[in-house]
């Protein structure tokens, strides 16, 4: 990882910012002959893609991806990637030209005006520019060809957590994730975060909430310890997503309240000899390493910072303001987050997937 | 980060088994003409070191780190780093001898004996090899060098949490952490938690713990979006420390339940102009940059899986068998976290001083 | 250095084919506040440019640089970093629809071809496709904002051989540079040059060439031994150019037969008390780590491979081919080579100068 | 690579001082199940080892090895790789005791020591530190290690020039390698090297050589474009040796007087249907990337500047000071520059096998 660059094998650097041009990233590292083609990875960025219904923001963005190298039509007439970098790009339609006039010079509590002002003494400031999650979408993009190293794994996203509302873990269903507008496996729960956001909405307001990605079929072995440990990678992925406040593992949190017995997940034998383990409090990872069982990871996403209400600020000249933010916002923005967590998911077990394979063959 | 080495800028490698001769670790990328001394990493070291009280495992280990390489006496006649690597060694002097014959071949739930030997197909199986948090040792050495580059701030560690026993935050106090076994910043909460794992360690049991890392006067700035956020660093490093299952930045977790409103922090300006936040909900980050404010982490270690309960597991024959550790444990690894801890948020902080001097100068 | 990035601070990353639809570079962690625009860039761009005249390729290329992110307007209204990614464009004009039937299973001998097609199993076979030396045009756009980023350090390179015909470095005169169509020091030498070089383009034959790229002005302390040594950083950057075949620092293979009186560089000291060193074999490069004078680095093209002779070779089928490469080329590739170089040189020192910035300060 | 550590898979990290206690190095990406151990390494330690005859520093180091983590015995009594960072240290044991005075604050011209001074504002003098040649035996033990796990492929460094004496390439005889103190392969020149060298060793002075490294069997397409390309990544490791200055690749410089016709080397097929190429300009490698002809590496190693003559030179205060080695030297040290040649050849060629491994499988 560095400055804008993920990855130990399975690279990716993105740039762009919000209301330039265009976004863009380029994948490294990635094995040739894979199919890539646009149209695949436009299924997951459609996903994420903002104004699909009165719960996302109004920003209409297309976010049509482009392949711009490293994929070449093979013998039998299939686009592949060539083990070249695969440049992606996808232009900014909908940047509102408007009067920055005021939020130019402020510093909107809780976005990272006020830090990315104090680090370069510049910045785009329209709509956030580089820190504006429109990055994300090209997180989403990478992780559509990630999902085509690793096609055994399957990857699974939810919303499991909405303000205070949480669901009901006994009624998981992976199919009702994608018949709802929250990425909800708990068909009970929608009516009410439907009604609960909906007043979150109307009055203005955001609200956070709890992402849970699941990746199952991972094969035992993938991670490397002592310093880029399956876990570890996880966590730095997810916390690399705009407003991720934290990430769990398994048990989580949780397993701080838990006695030795309780946490330690037991193995006995399956009627095929493979190994079973009674519970999942290690989420899959023992010592940074894949044990073969589902990896859980969670992660908080605090509610976003763009509010019709007024908030206590600064501006860059050192005088008090403030600050109500005008326009488009999403009101519970962990919503879209969602294909953003399955896609760091994607690239993370990609990109271990072939380390993995440098170093064991 | 890669597979045994940590940082951007400042970075180290560790290397070494629970039972080998010796561990160690080499510090790469250090400014000249920092005074580096063994006297002062040992003070850090004692604070980790097993044994010092019932609390701990009764392993022995005097942990005295020597220094190989890297520091030499200036004009003044003070030891100071010359800007070339920094070999730290510490021999190991407790490996009890002993018949490993059924620990060799059997899997620990809970511990990385299984998935070290699925991914190797081979593993040191002497008191966890690679996998045991002796590695962590290393660690504190290293991020004493770390203190020493970014003097300015002051970092405190504190257990805030053992099992189901939390601290009160308005107890707070900083003078108490050193004044008892457990890094325990709640007076009134030490006799409670003394009582507490007593009853564990006598029923040979183990429980968790949640750690909370603070970090203040540290200047806005540091941290390196988009995939070297500081918050991002913080939980990889974190969670690539043994038994670690969570890590929150600020509010956290529970800033999924927060309104916009509640949860952004507002600014003023204080009475010489400076900017003042009038909460810290972002744990002192936005945007992944640092904002001046107190850096706040918090993280869940999971109950040690050594304990003395029989345990279903296999062995590497493909074997059902119960397991029962032998010796001894921790009662609460959490307590001994502590100061890896701090260490972590030292060498992090260390590294993004150093990256933002390269970029920002 | 990995697989398509380039640095350690200031990295970039290439991307594109030569007749893909544009190639680019995305560069990361440059300074903020530099004042960068794609007028400037274009400049260096100009002087790689085929088709400037007779002794190079005919392929007709704009190649206009487009600056996508990472350059925003500050106060004073000049476009400047932001700190975040520069990714810079170039569209693909002149590939000519042809029919690339028989190149596309032939491996022409002395390219890529062969190479390609054994790592990847699959390669874009137009004009070369990733191994083309139109991903060149990249490294001198980055070299560009290198340049602003070390203002004061003059980076020079010119053609000092070309075939077996060498300049008189007592004729050196780095204003005759710009004046001829071969980056010539030595104006004696090229009317020379002319007449050599037409006899070999009629021929549709080609010819090597040696460049020497210096640097002066450089701060002493450049270079992070061991493994990011200064000259080892500049024979990684100058061999990772297409077509070259060797790298020599100051006095370079010729030091292999001085003896240590001759070779080692003395020192006195000059009328303001300022270290002298009277000779420069060292190239300015003292253990990996810059003395203060020029740094000299020159290093050897070969020649291109595209000639209008038959030649023996294979398909990828397995089958014995002549291959008789129709079409444009440039007889002397070295030429072109020149502001690579120059680019090189400059993103090293760049890099290094932010490297050196980080560990020092 | 970074400031020291090489390598991108199978990297190591090195450190120590020339005087200091000990020197070491650090391995780390090693697969697992690889026969390693310390007599094995020790084999090629010998032959770099000081003081095997009257033309190598009489400076008596043991240069013993011994392997303190990463490796364990197997099931069947081998010691192997366990793919954890073996580390591998050497003591000092001939640093005599002696009055450094005079060295202590002069620039010996020709040595690092200026510049580790101006970079670092401070050094361990003390037979150059962390600049000795002495750090290249660390080389030599990771080579060893990484031979293992390209134990097909055979590596052959000679000394092919002294001075301005060369070999005949036709006499060219590996068995010969062994039988002289020189590393040379054509018998007839052994006695001239070594009337040559006597009278160089005699007079106190010193002279440079080429070196060549040779690399066969090995298959195509190891080497990663654009920016880790194979003969970068060599010379890389060729450059970073202590006083090499130039690096060339098959044909290399010579290229620059080649013709298109001469140059690219033909193909064809040989009895078995396998690709014969008809010549060996290119050194083995074609865009970056093996085509599974021999590897051919030469780099020139400049004359050691510790020589028996009063130079010119400046001390840290500024001072003009005559200065003359006294003591121990190598009258050509890059004779002793063979087996470190052979061994980063050897890390090259492991890094860029796991490379590949992991993109390619």
């Amino acid at each position: 990882m560095s400055h804008n660059i993920f990855g130990h094998m399975f690279k990716f650097m993105t740039w762009g910012e919000s209301h330039g041009p265009a976004i863009g990233c380029v994948v490294d590292g990635c094995p040739p002959n894979i199919p890539i083609n646009a149209e695949d990875l436009q299924v997951f960025l459609d996903l994420r893609k903002p104004g699909k219904n009165r719960f996302e923001t109004q920003r209409r963005e297309l976010d049509l991806v482009k392949i711009m190298s490293g994929v070449f039509e093979n013998d039998e007439g299939v686009q592949v990637s060539t083990g070249t970098p695969i440049s992606l790009i996808i232009e900014n339609t909908d940047q509102r030209s408007k009067d920055y006039g005021e939020i130019k010079n402020q510093f909107r509590p809780g976005h990272a005006d006020f830090t990315y002002q104090a680090k370069y003494g510049i910045r785009d400031y329209r709509g956030g520019g580089r820190s504006s999650a429109r990055e994300t979408a090209m997180r989403v993009a990478a992780g559509g060809i990630a999902r085509q190293i690793i096609k055994d794994i399957k990857i699974t996203g939810a919303l499991v957590q909405m303000g205070g509302l949480k669901i009901n873990y006994d009624n998981w269903d992976d199919d009702q994730i994608s018949q709802n507008p929250f990425f909800c496996p708990d068909a009970e729960m929608v009516p009410k975060f439907e009604a609960y956001l909906d007043k979150i909405r109307k009055a203005g307001s955001s609200v956070g909430a709890i992402l849970e990605i699941r990746a199952s079929n991972v094969p035992a072995g993938l991670g490397a310890p002592i310093y880029a440990k399956l876990d570890q990678d996880l966590a730095s992925a997810m916390m690399s997503i705009n407003a991720v406040k934290s990430v769990e593992i398994g048990a989580g949190e949780a397993a701080a309240a838990l006695t030795g017995e309780e946490n330690a997940d037991q193995i006995r034998l399956d009627n095929n000899g493979e190994p079973v383990f009674l519970s999942n409090n290690a989420g899959g990872i023992l010592g940074g390493i894949s044990n073969g069982q589902d990896i859980i990871v969670r992660f908080a996403v605090k509610p976003t910072s763009s509010i019709l209400t007024k908030r206590q600020s600064i501006d860059k000249f050192g005088k008090e303001v403030d600050i109500m933010t005008k326009g488009r916002h999403d009101p519970c923005v962990g919503i879209r987050a969602v294909p953003v967590g399955e896609a760091m998911m994607a690239v993370v077990l990609a990109d271990h997937y072939l380390l993995n394979r440098a170093q064991i063959g």
